[in-house]
């Protein structure tokens, strides 16, 4: 069985994740560095073993216990989703009219999982044509292939959503799935806690991703699902569906271990510890079956 | 007076360094954790006040004592000077018949403050074009005329080195400076003991820095001179001289308080801390007085 276990540029990169959380609710730098300490204090603990998620989690759970704000990221989610429900839009004619739009989407789904649509000031322009640039590159390692064989058997897809903002392009690429394989059943996932700028539910509702799937939560509360965290409705759903899209670098993380067919990892590679795992460079786009790894 | 204050970017910049150099003198991944498991175990402690070398020279100085190798950055930094003493000979026709042969090679010396000159593999062709790019944008702060000033009425110059390779852009800078001042006499400072890839007495003597100037060492083990842990003899030089030129950033932020005249800084500001106290951009080329600041 593989194994994923977190290292020191774990460590290093779940503190940034905490800079970023505490400068966005604590305003005086003499109260984040006393908090820096308690989560100095808490990882002086950590035992070695931890998955990079388990690491994070802890963490972020410690921070918003302290900080006592619900849904820090809840302005910046809402304008990803604003500007890419426009973006979208730009993209739309060109993937629906390429050569093979099921392969299009992917990228594009892909590629929404790199750009960060939440940044003040930007212009829809401009996101688009970053976000075309990084569309335009194909896949650094990919199974494609071996997804359309099993989209062509399988009646029911379960997809494990990642950021809001990029979950408008998960939503186009499952329209086109519709379009290739009509009777195809979707239950996609969600957080089941605000984390970081991740989907949850609310989320999902503003950009009518019901319109398209039956959305659930999955009760965890890391930024990516660990199957033992997940609610029962949630393994039901990993396990019986034909086929598994899990999106984005956290969930990536957190399902890597699992073992079943017809399990695909859709995600750009964030930082060097995944990329090395999947053999990418960093920002890699990568869109490979669990049993190829 | 002005006081310089570290916060969570310094502490999270301190780990960075420390997962570099545990990563050249450890193997194990696991043994890297554990070294880090303690060093976090300091930082829960660490008091709101401390400046950024404090925070460094703090970490710096439990893993030298875990890890027990004089200088692992031994062999990087004869690279650096080595690769510095090939491309500063591409620089010199250029810098000597530029209009202001002072101006020009203050500017090589604050680009080699920019540039890894030690990474394994580059050529001197790469370095020499990558630094040449750095140099011909022009300073992003200023006060020169000032500078210039200061140098024709002096007769003592003290100069606070920086790292290894670059000390060679800045040797040859003191050659420019002699040029247009023959009876100025020069006395350099490095570092007390390794760190990092700071220059010390050894380093020094690989480039020839002592046939320009009396060459001594500051005493501290800090990557920066904070003077209250420098030797006598450092800060008889500090005070005594008609002249100081402080360069790199750890210099900047270890003499940053001080109050004397004729104090330049000469830098390039490494991260968002730094450049936001100077004003300027990250990687923002910096000359200038401790008096305007």
């Amino acid at each position: 069985m593989r194994y994923l276990r977190a290292d020191e540029r774990c460590l290093i990169c779940s503190l940034r994740q905490a800079e970023n959380l505490l400068k966005k609710t604590i305003n005086s730098p003499e109260k984040r560095w006393v908090i820096f300490r308690e989560i100095f204090r808490i990882m002086s603990e950590m035992k070695w073993g931890l998955k990079p998620l388990e690491v994070n989690g802890e963490i972020h759970r410690f921070i918003m216990e302290y900080v006592k704000v619900e849904d820090p990221f809840k302005e910046e989610k809402e304008r990803s989703n604003e500007m890419a429900l426009k973006v979208v839009e730009m993209f739309k004619a060109e993937i629906l009219n390429s050569a093979d739009p099921v392969y299009s989407a992917a990228k594009l789904a892909a590629s929404g999982n790199l750009i960060d649509l939440g940044i003040p000031g930007w212009k829809v322009e401009d996101i688009f044509e970053k976000l075309h640039e990084a569309y335009e590159r194909p896949f650094d390692r990919e199974d494609y292939e071996k997804f359309r064989e099993a989209l062509e058997n399988a009646s029911t897809l379960f997809y494990v959503a990642d950021n809001a903002g990029e979950i408008v392009f998960d939503k186009f690429f499952m329209e086109v799935l519709k379009q290739q394989n009509p009777s195809l059943e979707i239950i996609v996932a969600v957080r089941g806690r605000p984390i970081i700028n991740d989907a949850t539910i609310e989320d999902a509702k503003q950009i009518g991703l019901d319109e398209v799937a039956l959305v659930i939560d999955s009760g965890v509360e890391e930024p990516g699902v660990i199957l033992d965290k997940a609610t029962n409705e949630f393994r039901k759903a990993f396990f019986e569906s034909d086929l598994v899209v899990s999106k984005g670098q956290g969930n990536f993380e957190g399902l890597y271990e699992e073992e079943r067919s017809n399990l695909f990892f859709l995600l750009t590679a964030k930082c060097d510890f995944v990329a090395e795992i999947l053999k990418v460079p960093v920002s890699g786009k990568v869109f490979v079956s669990s049993e190829s790894l």
